[in-house]
């Protein structure tokens, strides 16, 4: 047990990450990123943390804020309450956003408030401060598409409401099959659990394929790695 | 975009449960469970969330409660910070209990606070009061191995960290190769993501295999049904 424990404790004060992130701990760290994560009540809790759990296991190459409109504890559809670190007026800047789904999502598709700060964080704010990779899962991406942000983009929803999100923007070239759509600024996933794959594609991206796979082996999550490959295509309606 | 609306709406209104749950509204209805997860400084997030949004989707047949020493906000390992709704002086009678690992683990593992707690929750005091099934995600098992809760049963842990496991009880049947071990009212699951699949079997178990899978092609995954088979069986030490 000491053996083990000394192991632990070296890696765990090496890079406080997860069972993944602590073996990046000899690896050159590259500048740390801010991952914003949009809350809003009745958002889906594995949108916002399986995209979390893979980006967390970067250790000290990541940091993750939870942003809304207050900074006030905000409730998940499904219950569970997260606690907000930014509301939209303090938070810093962003290198990369996330916009999770949910029944909240309707709501959200008619608060001009939230879209603009969207628009802000996605685009910049006179071309400064537009974050590297706006990213949404499930119906998250009917939101991105409401404010307009995925016009002229391929893009994905969630496939047993997919109507919602081709009914926000006809600008957008929305495909049915996908486990998610990698369209450079902006990815969008499928349903609830592809957050995960497409959080892994993102990080291969950023952070290279061996650390990505090192990450899903450390979860112990059989990375579905082709974007193209989706079992729930026949749900969309 | 209304027909979408008022279908969705009357989805919500009848089930405040999630993409999937929202469809179980036309089904007769249990009794409401009560599912109580640990949380503790360093918990793993997908640890919590992945059963979370499984058990989520079961709408009203179940109540989420996170618990924990103090009624406070705690931080998991890849930061984000969940609000407790009760500490364990106030914590409601819990039909299912649900331990999270994470490198916070190591902390638990001396706590006799923590460990007594769960085994007045798991096995009851005097007899009463015990709750239905007692389940872990990864490191979790270490925990209730140590609280003596695993003894005389077959039992699983993370795959990369089994050792940890292992060492808390030699009155445990440690399967190495195993993506979760149902031993009846203890239920434990390999790393992180395994999580998912255990929720999934447990609700299979407890509310049909209809209502299960329903749950997994509404988060969109692809639920592994097979206790035994165990891709990640390689990385136990």
């Amino acid at each position: 047990m000491s053996r083990l424990i000394v192991v632990l404790c070296v890696a765990l004060c090496a890079s406080p990450g997860s069972w993944a992130g602590a073996q990046d701990a000899k690896e050159a760290k590259p500048k740390q990123r801010t991952l914003g994560i949009l809350l809003y009540p009745g958002f889906e809790l594995l949108d916002v943390y399986g995209p979390a759990e893979v980006f967390g296991s970067l250790g000290r190459q990541i940091k993750i804020v939870m942003v809304a409109k207050k900074a006030e504890p905000v409730r998940s559809t499904q219950g569970p309450k997260t606690v907000v670190d930014y509301s939209f007026a303090d938070c810093p800047h962003l290198d990369l956003l996330l916009v999770p789904g949910g029944f909240g999502t309707f709501q959200v598709l008619s608060d001009e408030e939230t879209l603009g700060w969207l628009r802000e964080r996605a685009e910049g704010k006179d071309g400064d401060g537009a974050a590297e990779i706006t990213m949404s899962v499930c119906s998250g991406s009917a939101i991105l598409a409401k404010a307009g942000l995925l016009d002229g983009r391929r893009a994905t929803s969630n496939k047993q409401y997919f109507e919602l999100a081709v009914e926000q923007s006809d600008q957008v070239e929305w495909v049915k099959q996908a486990r998610w759509v990698d369209a450079g600024n902006r990815v969008t996933s499928s349903g609830v659990s592809a957050g995960i794959d497409m959080a892994l594609a993102v990080v291969a991206r950023l952070y290279g394929e061996e650390t990505a796979q090192r990450i899903a082996d450390g979860i112990e999550h059989t990375w579905h790695r082709d974007a193209d490959n989706d079992p729930f295509a026949r749900f969309a309606e």
